[in-house]
């Protein structure tokens, strides 16, 4: 996260444990597993979820050591799901880097998910916390319930707006609430603020998404660090596209993009033209921010100022990226 | 297990509320994947590893409710990485039936394989006792192990018996010494009972494994539902290939199979006829009957003789299926 400014001190420093402990835990297994692990794992996140743990674990009690040990397992599913995904997507690179698929094979990818996943409820049973293993299980249901359902619904228009917004929940939302859970519970706070925390994540996570969603089309790719329209290419019907489909005059023919699987990159830029030409981005950054009105709305109660102040800076950030 | 008749009544009959809880389970969530997966769970496995859940939760207290639940998740856990496998291997059948590979395709088996992880573990969650979590987790990573060490053993030489011995470990003991742990934890039985069912387990696994493997080469198809030659064709050196290896005066040419990545039925057989040739069977079944016996060892401090004798019926019928 670039602006890391905003977070308390004992937030960044115990963040840059965490990032020596995910190295640590995953390196200390088996040797091929490991180096393929590791590079998805370097591949430059932006650690939001673990940053989710800290912070939600500051709201009452803050136990250093046993908060980087569940933001390390958090940190590790959403990994382990990513790798899973680039098999699905049969995606060669992520962020710049080459994917598990492309520097090895999608068996290396396959079995260095399932690590991933290991790794992190071997961490998470350690804490002790039946609860925690409870949501974090949630979570990796959810995660094997959007990647399906990305892949089913690519390059099809047979699916509405409300199953976009289901996939995301899956696919995204589900863990940033869970990563908001964990470090809530780990702090020992009251029922009603642990709630509160995992509203705030689900709707973070949504806008996360929709946000995301939003850069493949109007984004900077030399910001991005990846080249624009990639959804686009894949297939994805993102809220952008459901949006532009209904006011574009040039409806066929963003359809028809839409549903092909070998599009070329002048078409991806025409398609792109298309969109940008209605008012679907700007509505979408509306909806975006709805859902992060909505995160903030959540968090009101919560007396902590320190943590409320960061959430919300979260929470600007997640719909400010490169501006 | 054919030989259900050796196993305790209430074992049996709880045996049958798995099978209706495994159903129950992998169906009430997303459709696709729920399909996909049931595919699998029903393909006829033995379903060992909860028999072993259910009897080791005898040796003390008998709670039937955590019982079945544990048994579920355990069995669910090795469904999964059993349709993780296929991807891996790239198989087109799993004991006749199409795997999901094959009906589908490799992305939906790598989603239905972490559906059946999440499932699993939300389950065993709920049994409120860390413990189970940590040695299922270890379990998943092992078994994550097992399955990268088997693909990149194949079609290879470079490697020797306890290469094999460590593989098959990963791949297949942990997990039954894991299903007997969790029986037993449940069980509340005295720690030196719950270690000597885990021992049990491991060692039972083992043997499970070898002669899984003997079967491969020396059983009978009609039998087994499926070719023998399998591992050979798939580039699997087990224990009978190492040790025909070392006997034959046909070495090169066994060789030559092992590393050969495009075998004709002809090769296959004339392989089996050299292993047969060998006293490479009779000694591997000795060395899994080896195995049997340090399980039936280390359960001789089991003072429930119903359990203690169910198990060793079990030890028996590993190494002596199908004759």
């Amino acid at each position: 996260m670039s602006k890391g400014h905003l977070l308390p001190l004992c937030v960044k420093e115990d963040l840059k444990q965490v990032e020596d402990e995910l190295t640590r835990v995953v390196s200390s297994k088996e040797g091929k597993l490991a180096e393929a692990a590791l590079t998805t794992l370097k591949a430059g996140g932006k650690r939001l979820r673990p940053i989710l743990v800290l912070l939600a674990g500051m709201i009452n009690l803050y136990d250093a050591s046993k908060l980087i040990h569940a933001a390390v397992a958090v940190e590790l599913v959403h990994t382990a799901s990513l790798i899973h995904d680039d098999v699905l997507d049969g995606a060669d690179t992520r962020r710049g880097s080459p994917t598990i698929n492309a520097a090895w094979n999608k068996k290396t990818a396959v079995s260095a998910g399932d690590y991933l996943f290991g790794i992190a409820f071997e961490i998470l049973s350690k804490l002790d916390n039946p609860y925690l293993m409870k949501v974090m299980s949630e979570a990796v249901l959810a995660l094997s319930v959007g990647e399906l359902h990305q892949m089913r619904t690519r390059y099809s228009l047979n699916q509405t707006m409300d199953d976009y917004l289901a996939k995301i929940k899956s696919k995204t939302a589900v863990l940033f609430s869970t990563a908001c859970l964990i470090g809530a519970t780990l702090s020992e706070a009251k029922k009603v603020e642990i709630e509160a925390l995992g509203r705030y994540g689900e709707n973070l996570g949504m806008a996360f998404q929709i946000y995301d969603d939003v850069l493949d089309i109007s984004g900077d790719k030399k910001v991005l660090g990846k080249p624009i329209g990639i959804d686009l290419k894949d297939g994805m019907v993102t809220m952008p596209v459901f949006l532009a489909l209904k006011e574009t005059p040039q409806r066929a023919y963003l359809q028809n993009v839409v549903e092909n699987v070998n599009l070329t990159e002048e078409e991806i830029k025409k398609a792109i033209e298309i969109i940008e030409a209605t008012s679907a981005i700007k509505e979408t950054k509306r909806r975006a921010k709805g859902f992060v009105e909505k995160a903030l709305g959540a968090i009101e109660l919560i007396e902590n100022d320190d943590v409320r102040g960061s959430l919300c800076s979260i929470g600007e950030f997640v719909i400010d990226r490169y501006h």
